[in-house]
């Protein structure tokens, strides 16, 4: 009985192997690596029973993430976020199965949290002492602030234009904050150019092969708060699509376990219709993205013109059945509104977009009557509250409310 | 076997009881009202391993709740938020077994959530259809996103000076917001205004005995994440006192049940020196305080100058061999950073108040060495960017990052 079975790390396109011991970042061919584990054995030592009684957070199956000891584990109580019915907007778009599985509770106020705490642990248990990475400002912050817990230096590049909070939270862990006038994609080159020139440990999208089995708690958590059955449709909003190939390999990986049946959810890549390379290369049945020139879209998380891991997503997508949408801002901010005023959650607005898209394949028959859909919402909307106009009336003490201030 | 076990609500001042199948609010000697349950009956039916598999939100603690139909939940995931060991900023200020209660990771990113979905959740079940309230914001917050999940409405007044997200996660609701240029007071007396003129409900702290039960929870979880055992000493950032109260109820419930052993923690009132009526009233050994004049602090969500449930919070504090602590801005704003330099977690300005309390309880001696003490963090700091300072330096695409940028 391991702590990890972790075994080795591969690479998807060129099939090289690596010695998880190591430190590694891409594959000589220039790929992402992945990890693997020794599921065979697993599945003997182990069955989803065992499961119940542990602490709900994602490190419940470190059997199937990286760290070896417990004592690298670098935690906030990230994980087993909340998993529910949202049955008034789903009635609204005629989904009467729709599920928002909810990454705003969670430390750090989004999903990134998973990446970075499964990350950093396996950093520190590598001996690595500081990291750097670009960011659009979530990711940034989270590893940034694990790496504080950890007692690791954290460099962090992000565009000037990034959510203003997260900005806050690098800063007040002492990280080495630097702003671009840019894109993510120029944020990357700075940091780039600083890893190969320090020889510094690179936290890129990707980069590092453990964010991504972070994020694969995800797709393990969704199977198991099912009762370790899977949803017919699963929304993603998708930037560096981590999330998306966290949650095939997770689901891969149960199959291959026997915990769940050998059947995959429909997996669906929602991209900004200002920002949709991987809409176009689905749409052109590409097994890669090109570059989006002159992005732009108020989800900022998911402006990312060309995601490392695109042929990785793009696979997940043909090899599930699913499909990429493309969604205006305006639809996401009437989306995040309704979500408000109808299931009280202040969805962020890469959340918002993905329940868009839900609404859109509802529409056109993508999604089927009494089909079970569940909707990523990678974070929580107090961290965008530009998001929302507030034009509140000001009292004075002395003042009484309007005869009409109950109604609405 | 009930669902719940509650049978009366019971005046806490002149002993009357109430029929908890009907809407109450306040006592008729004016006294906050607080909820009895048959514990006699729960200590035979149920024993704390059947929480073992139940699901990690608040509503695992059922019994002891007061909804009496699973059906009336209104829900967005809230509750089990982690328990944290604290050991780099513990041995900074000389406390081994320091543990931060993370209630930053719960919808709408404070512990006023808890308040909310039980209090909400009891409304939406004897027929309520709309609430008022006032709020130094994260309640506000809170109420008006459950209220917006049951489907009722919310009248809602906070200070023009309450954080400003606040105000937005109110507004996407749908809620009836409106400012007043003054305190909660202020807000209380346009309440109650309102409320006495157009018969609304009445949501304010304590005058319904629901939000209370919500609050209890935090007691119920340490318990149960302790491993149904207690820590020594438990601070708590008082402003109306809610949690505080709940917590100790919730002990003494523990205790009547044989859940936990018949001993109680300390329980510390930490408030800001701009705001300190219970601090005043527990150094003259008062049973209740007075109203604290021209009060002012960055603690936004503990100004408040005269709590209802004043006379609770001392009893708590007297019967647990507790004590009341006021700390300046200035300690509040280091330990806020420290905090997140050394353990990685942004906490709110009232949570930083209470680890700077705990250290100032060390240094004096009355937190004793080897004791286990627990700290709530009421809530994520990620709602109060304006508490760090940030002076970020901005490149340009083609720059490159300086060669000191990796230190700190």
């Amino acid at each position: 009985m391991k702590f990890s079975y972790l075994t080795h790390l591969y690479c998807p396109k060129c099939q090289a192997e690596y010695n998880p011991a190591d430190i590694h970042q891409l594959c000589v061919c220039g790929s992402p690596l992945l990890a693997g584990y020794d599921l065979e054995t697993l599945k003997k030592e182990t069955r989803p029973e065992t499961l119940v009684s542990r602490k709900p957070d994602l490190w419940r199956y470190h059997e199937l993430l990286p760290v070896a000891e417990p004592g690298h584990i670098v935690s906030l109580g990230e994980g087993m976020t909340p998993l529910l019915a949202m049955p008034r907007i789903g009635t609204n778009m005629d989904i009467e199965r729709l599920y928002m599985k909810d990454e705003g509770v969670i430390p750090t106020g989004s999903f990134k949290a998973r990446g970075a705490a499964v990350g950093v642990s396996k950093a520190k248990e590598l001996g690595v002492t500081g990291l750097a990475m670009p960011t659009n400002g979530n990711a940034g912050a989270a590893w940034a602030l694990y790496a504080a817990r950890a007692g690791l230096t954290s460099t962090i590049v992000m565009p000037a234009l990034a959510p203003s909070i997260t900005r806050n939270e690098c800063a007040i862990s002492g990280a080495n904050l630097h702003l671009v006038e840019g894109l993510i994609s120029d944020a990357g080159k700075i940091i780039a150019e600083a890893v190969k020139r320090h020889g510094w440990y690179d936290a890129s999208t990707l980069k590092e092969p453990y964010r991504i089995e972070g994020k694969k708690t995800m797709g393990l958590e969704i199977a198991e708060q099912f009762g370790w059955k899977v949803p017919d449709v699963i929304l993603y909003p998708t930037g560096g699509g981590v999330g998306l190939i966290g949650i095939y390999k997770a689901l891969r990986e149960l199959i291959q376990l026997g915990w769940i049946e050998n059947r995959l959810p429909r997996l669906v890549a929602v991209q900004s219709a200002g920002c949709a390379p991987i809409v176009k290369a689905w749409k052109e049945r590409r097994a890669e993205s090109e570059f989006w020139t002159d992005s732009s879209t108020i989800a900022f998380g998911i402006n990312v013109p060309k995601a490392l891991g695109d042929f990785l997503v793009l696979k997940a997508i043909y090899e599930t059945d699913g499909c990429a949408v493309a969604i205006e801002d305006g639809a996401l901010l009437e989306e995040l509104r309704a979500i408000a005023e109808l299931e009280g959650a202040f969805v962020c607005p890469e959340g918002a977009i993905a329940f868009a898209a839900a609404r859109d394949l509802r529409r056109t028959g993508w999604i089927k009557e009494g089909e079970t859909v569940v909707v990523l919402n990678t974070g929580s909307g107090i961290k965008y509250p530009d998001t929302v106009q507030v034009e509140v009336p000001i009292m004075q003490p002395h003042e009484t409310l309007p005869n009409d201030a109950g109604l609405r």
